[in-house]
């Protein structure tokens, strides 16, 4: 059986988005593209970093991470309507996506994935998610709020950490009110772009 | 003339130390000596990183860096006494240090080092520093609050964190009210106990 691993791009002060998320800036404000530069302008120095994401066996996201609703930034309680999400026909992962969701829909089968829509929490996506990656990995693909309910939860085996020179000062914040962890580097590659870390979590 | 640095020891989320700090733990609740093992039990393994701090011309400390004051934990508005701080007869510092407190005190002549009380604030004590400093650096020597104050007033040149792999998830947090910065990588070196991630800050 594979491991559950995380990863989420963060800047220096432990944001993974700006305040005040829309349409317009879906990553917050004074954020745009920079948290990701180097998964997408950097994408060739940064392969095999890119690699370990998608190779997954399965993902779990937040609702926010799948897509807007309507045109719109959607509140906590709206579902998600018949939105196709933000990635396009051809998304990233290819394997099954399980996104956390307080309203029930029917799978969205798309290029190479199927996104599945889940009510009943982290731990039954994790399931769900575990029995269809295999012997591959479950990777928590975020957002911040999605990450820490997992690490609260005491779920994730590895966290992957893609931090950004720069700061923030506001925004979704990762490990907010999560309970202490103690951690064990495992891997590391530091770049102009971002420090990608890779931590172990100690049970 | 040398530049300012900065350097403090954090943890992955971003505490320079952890909640309700007192005589009995300096370094707040759950910490111990956790954020600072590197610097002491692997002192070797990290002698690059600890000669570049103690090769400063002068140093910019908070007063509860300093110490505590007749045995307790000082009140933000108690005066520092005359205590001798926490660091011995031979301090680590062998350059002057200027304190920041709301007290005036006469200065406190150790060996190789002496502590300067400013009253009027890190500019003041910036400038004192510098002139002591001659063309070495001035290096701002922490907590938390000392250094955000020096990033909300633009004078640090380069930021040396030293990210310790736990997460205490409460206590005194780097970045804290500082606006947005954006920064440049110009040094790193990974290792189990830290990750030293050292920055220019971009003006």
């Amino acid at each position: 059986m594979g491991i559950v691993t995380a990863d989420i791009g963060i800047s220096l002060d432990g944001f993974a988005a700006g305040p005040n998320q829309s349409l317009e800036k879906p990553m917050g404000e004074g954020v745009d593209g920079r948290l990701h530069t180097w998964m997408f302008e950097y994408a060739e120095q940064h392969q095999a970093e890119i690699d370990a994401i998608t190779t997954a066996g399965a993902y779990v996201m937040g609702r926010n991470m799948f897509g807007p609703v309507r045109n719109q930034w959607p509140a906590p309680d709206e579902p998600l309507g018949d939105w196709a999400g933000w990635w396009g026909d051809v998304p990233p992962y290819h394997a099954p996506v399980f996104v956390l969701t307080h309203y029930e829909r029917d799978p969205l089968e798309l290029t190479d994935t199927t996104f599945y829509f889940v009510t009943d929490g982290i731990h039954s996506a994790l399931d769900q998610a575990r029995e269809l990656a295999g012997d591959a990995d479950v990777s928590i693909a975020g957002g911040a709020e999605t990450l820490n309910q997992a690490l609260w939860a005491g779920v994730v085996d590895e966290l992957r950490l893609h931090v950004v020179p720069l700061t923030l000062g506001a925004g979704e914040r990762v490990f907010d009110r999560v309970p202490p962890l103690d951690l064990e580097l495992v891997r590391e590659r530091v770049t102009p772009e971002v420090a990608h870390l890779t931590y172990r979590v100690r049970r």
